[in-house]
This record gives C-alpha cells, structure tokens and sequence, in this order.
C-alpha cells in the first residue's frame, strides 16, 4: 500500500506504459516449455500478427531484448567498420542511432537540428547528395523525449531515391503513430513490447526487408580480413540466425514465454479495435492533452502538430521549479516523465501510448493542475480538465449517452 | 476488453467497492484446506484484528454470506413470534429491517419518517415511551440508499435508557463513518465484507455484546410450544454456535477461505492507515464530492451533514433524463450507482467507501459532467472536478509537493 491512502498508482509514462489486466492476466499462466506444442502455437501466432501492426509482409524477427537491442540489431547487422551510414536525431532516442553507430565503426554523416525539431526531408536529400556512397540512413518515427513525430513517408521517398536502406526507431511509435511501412518503402523498422503494443518490456522487433537482409548476409560473409569474424560481428542480434529460425518455427534462443503469452493478447486487442482506429485513438488523446495543456495558459514544447500522438511534451511555467513536477506528480500517484538531459525541469511529459482511455489524461491534467498549484503556480482548479473533456465530447468518441 | 477503447472500467458503487490490487493477489494464492494450520493462523489473525475496526471487545462472529446475512442473524437470534421490536428506516435498508422482522413474526413498531432523513432521537425516546415493552430496536448507521448517516451515538444513548437491545446496521458503515460500538453502548453491529472493508461480497460480521448472546441464547431454549424446534428456529446463523466455535479456533461451517485470504490484507492496510485516518479520509472524500455537485449548481439529496461519509447522493437535474445517467456513466467505463425505488431516475450516488481515493472521486465527477453534457444539460466542463481539486487542496491530504 502507499504512504498516502489518498493516493493510488497510476502509470503514466510513455513505457513502461500501462498493462491491461487481460495482458496480466494471461501472463500468469503457468509456465510454458519453449519446444512444447502449446507455444509452437502461440509463438506461430504471435509472429503472424505482428506484421499486421508493421503494415508489412516482412516477417517480424523478435528478440528477448529491450528496445535498444533491436536499435542495436540493425546496427550489428548494417554497420561494419566505415560502413558509410546517416544517423539522424533531434532528441534523446536519435542520440542513440550515433552512439550505436560510432560503437560500430561507421563511417558517420550526422544530422542533428537540434531536439524538438521536426526532421526536414530536404535536409535528407541534401545530406545524401552531399555525401555519396551513404549505405544506410537511420532516424527516428517518434523522438519519445521531446514527443515529436516526424514524416517517415516523407523521409523514406528521399532516401530510396538516393538508393539507401532506411531504418526508423519505432519503439514508441509504433502503434501509436501511423507507419505503413512497405507502402511507404521502409527497409527496417524496430520497435518494443513495453510502448502502445502494451505489454511488458522485454521483447523487441525488428521488420527487416528482404533488401535489408540481404545486406545484412552480405555484411556476415567474406569480412575476415576486417578481424571481426566470420559471423560479422554478431550472433545474438543476428537477423539471419533468427528469420531462419522463425520460418522453421521455432525462436533460435529461449524466448520470453510469458512476454509472448501477453502480448498474444495484446494483438488481438488491437486487432480488435482496428490499426486505424488505435491510431485514430492515439490522436484524439494526444489533442484532448495539447487542449488541457493550452487552457492551462501552458506552451507546448518543440514542434508538435497532428503527428504527435504518442507523448506531449509540456513547457512548465517559468516560476516553478520545473524539476518538482515529476515527483509532485510522484506524491500523487502520477508516475509521468519529466525532460531528459538538458530538458530535465523544463518540460513535464503527459504519455497517450499504448492502454490509454479518456480518463487517464483527464487524471495526468488534474495531476498536473494540483501540482502547479502546490508549487505556487496559481491555476484555475479544472481547466485543463474541462478543456480535455470538451475535446472528448467534440470528437464523438465516448458513447453517446 | 470493452467495446469502446477509449474506455477504461471504473467500479464506483458504494458495494462491492474497489478491491485493492494486495487483496485480490492475496486472493490468488493457492486453496488452502480450512482445518490446517495455515488456515486455522489466519482465522485467528483475522479474528483478531475485526473488532478493532467495531471499536470492541466482542467477539466479531463471521459468516459466509452477504450482509443482508448478518442482518437475518440478528433478527433470527434477536426476535421470535411475538417479541416486541421497534425498526426504523428512512431508506431501503432500513426498510430491510422492517421487512425481516416481520418475516420472523415480531410484534413490530414501525419508524419511518420517510427517504432521506435523519433519524430524531427524540422520536426514538418518545416511541420507546409509547411502546413499553420493546425489546429490540433495528437501526442502520449508513443508509446507502439515500447517503444519509444516522447519528448513533445519541440514539444508543436513548434505548440504552429503555433498556432495549440496539441492532445497528453498519453494512456499508461501518469503516467508513465513526462507530465505537463499545464507548456508545451498541449491543450488536452487522457488516459485510464487500464495503469500507475492501474485499469481494461474501463474508459476513455480527459483532454481538455478552447482552445480546444472553437473550439469543435465552431465545434458542424452552420454546417448544412456539413450534418453532429447539434451536428457536435457526441454525446456519446462530449466534452461540458460532460464537462457541470461534472461541475454539474453528469456524463451524466451511469458511469462504480466499475472502478471508483478503480481508487479512486489508484489515492490515486500515491497521496501517489508522481507523481515525481512514474516517478521515472518507471524510474528505465526501466533502469533495458534495463541493464538486455543488459548483454543478447540482443539489444533494435528503439530509446530508458532515457525517455522510459513505456515498454522497446528488439530485439530478430536472432538464435531463435521470433515469439514462447511470447508463450513460456505464458507457463511460464508471459503474455507479444511481436511485432506487422512488428514487430511481431522480438521484446519482457517488461512492467513497472503502478503497477510494482523490482521483476517483475527480474520475466520478468528470463523468457527471460529460454525461450531463450528453444528455443536454448545459455544463461548464471541469467545474465540479476543479472545486473537488480544491478541497483536496485545501484539506492538504495530498502530499505537498
């Protein structure tokens, strides 16, 4: 129980996002060998639905790994040494597509407008042109510390123009903001269990292109003379290894059965409520959120507009200690994210990713509205709350009465 | 999952409450055989930590059953043909009182000043006058029907005076609103599991003074010419049976051994809350509530006061349809309790009994005010959430930040 019996838990980062009992529940099943037949036919399942979120018919290659390890996958699998790669960031998550790329000996273009800039295509194109040769382009669908999502269609259609592989971090993104990845000719896309495919962290995907694969062998083979190995480099990570492993139906490692048996779930409730509509949701939060945010006489940071459905990025006001907030919200309950690195007490962030209803932004505002206020921020108890719910009432998106 | 994705499930009823997350894991632990030792240590715990929350030195006799159970125990150990017996009501609960003395052929007086009043003591004095004779007085300390909490203290005052028994009610009571059974002379208190006391419908509590199992006791024996058997016409929920069994660690019937799993977690949590702070926080709760209806331009039903602690009862206004609000709340994911009777249509009840906190009572509000809209009652959204903000602000029961 917590301290305080007024105050009961509510999560609400953009991930570990929150759990739906159902996905709780179905991980409490007993324990499942991994070569049994019941997970043969859940691991079957699983990796048949997962496409379906991709908006790919690549087959999704699935990891016991966090987020980071798929980013790290492409990485291993596209990069050797002076492998010549664009990484491209304008915030946190962006930063490690350099890092990863730089562990790995890339011969780097980097792209870096600065954090909570929407990516310009044109600046792609430019890049591209003006460093020729460039194998692989890395960026990011949304950048989850600033809540920026930016135009990976756009992006894509530059890139393939100038004949390079594109991978986009979809860890937050994905399923929370439109991707369609093969109509929109993205070679690899990564992502994680733990954001709007609303299951605990443990499992990260990677949607690899045939092209991309081929690359990827390409890279394992005949690198002798670069010292790294036959293997390239690689073994955990290794795409083939896995797509091998999965068209025979079996994961090449132990997987994490419970982590499989949730979100087995997980896609179904997705696919009950239809991609479109998931993303539809997504939105209709995210602009209840900015609205709230906006009546509170609070800016919004960056450079967000309809894309940014999957976090909200709030500018605090300038006579509070911005660095409070997220414990405040703490005290309440609220787990919500503040800023990282140089935003850290500049900017609150209220998550709208993954199992989010209607009334968990009204609770992350009216969170927000008492914290301000206990930190001598004088507010108008409910109006972002209000200005939230005429959002949801305009939209139609509740029952009619 | 629901239908409306947008949506979320919140129980708001005033019974059965919420049950918190340390409950229903502690429910979920594997069956115990109830004449093993592991039982027969939590049987004692749990027996021993009940009357703390009676504010007695009862024993607390506990049955597998709903309240209304413990409610028939009383009259069935209490009231046989004949017997004089004064039962108040002035809600549907009460009216249960009436309606079980009757069943068991009491020489009944009826008090019913009608839905939604406070009992006068002095009415109590004066029907005690008029009646000589009486011997048991059925009262109800939280009337759910109708919000109202009887003032107990001053009426135990009064039939202590005439020497009757008093049978308190405290169903949805009793954790909930102050009640010192011993310190104001209430011979016997029924409650239930489901309410104040955190855990799922299905145990049930008499807690019966030396008194009162005296004239039980008397009741049980030399009535043969009643036709009523020896055991004065009951068994299952007979008090010295139960009483005589407890005393020797074991429950006479099979118990309901998850319930009991639970409700140690959370007799643990009130213990650790504090009985005074666990009133209090219903307190301010309730005082929320009532703020948030008011600013609504909402009216509260009947004869609230300060000790109303257990749901507050809101009179829905004339311009929409009443009876459509605890539908349109059900769409909204809150599951509340709207009138009965002759209430029906015209009052919403919104709960704070039990495990309830500040954002469920923000939650609650928030729907009333989205319904209201949807049903054409103009709302200034936010309004009554941002009054009860402020009354949790002001009381300073959320955790400064």
């Amino acid at each position: 129980m917590t301290a305080n019996p007024f105050i009961k838990q509510y999560l609400m980062t953009a991930g570990p996002t929150p759990v739906p009992p159902a996905v709780s529940q179905a991980m409490a099943a007993p324990m499942l060998y991994h070569r049994a037949p019941a997970f043969d036919a859940l691991y079957e399942r699983v990796l048949g639905r997962l496409p379906q979120v991709f908006r790919t018919e690549n087959p999704v290659l699935a990891f016991a790994a966090s987020g980071s390890g798929a980013m790290e996958s492409a990485v291993a699998n596209l990069v050797r040494p002076g492998t010549k790669a664009l990484a491209t960031a304008s915030g946190k998550f962006g930063e490690r597509w350099i890092q990863l790329c730089e562990a790995y000996g890339a011969d780097l273009v980097r792209h870096e407008p600065g954090w909570g800039v929407r990516f310009d295509p044109a600046d792609f194109d430019r890049l591209l042109g003006e460093h020729p040769g460039i194998e692989v382009v890395f960026t990011t669908l949304s950048e989850t510390s600033t809540g920026v999502v930016h135009d990976i269609q756009a992006i894509a259609e530059v890139v393939r123009r100038h004949g390079a592989l594109l991978v986009v971090d979809a860890v937050s993104g994905l399923g929370a903001a439109r991707l369609e990845q093969d109509a929109w000719g993205v070679d690899v896309v990564v992502a994680g269990s733990q954001k709007a495919l609303m299951t605990p962290p443990g499992l990260a995907f990677a949607s690899v292109s045939q092209r991309a694969l081929d690359a990827a062998n390409a890279s394992a083979s005949g690198d002798e003379a670069s010292g790294r190995g036959s293997g390239g480099g690689r073994y955990y990570f290794d795409w083939g290894r896995t797509a091998k492993s999965q068209a025979g139906g079996a994961s090449p490692f132990t997987p994490a059965v419970s982590l499989f048996l949730g979100l087995d779930v997980a896609l179904e409730m997705i696919e009950a409520e239809g991609l479109e509509d998931v993303w539809t949701r997504h939105d209709v939060l995210a602009r209840a959120t900015r609205a709230g945010a906006l009546a509170l006489g609070l800016d919004l940071y960056g450079d967000p507009d309809e894309r940014s459905t999957v976090v909200t990025a709030i500018e605090l006001p300038g006579d509070v200690d911005g660095g409070k907030v997220p414990g405040a919200l703490r005290k309440l309950g609220i787990t919500a994210n503040g800023g990282q690195d140089h935003l850290k007490g500049r900017i609150l962030r209220i998550a709208h990713c993954g199992y989010f209803g209607a009334f968990d932004i009204l609770t992350s505002l009216s969170g927000l509205e008492i914290v301000l206020q206990q930190l001598g921020h004088e507010v108008e108890q409910g109006t972002g709350v209000g200005a939230a719910q005429r959002v949801f009432l305009e939209a139609g998106v509740l029952a009619a009465a």
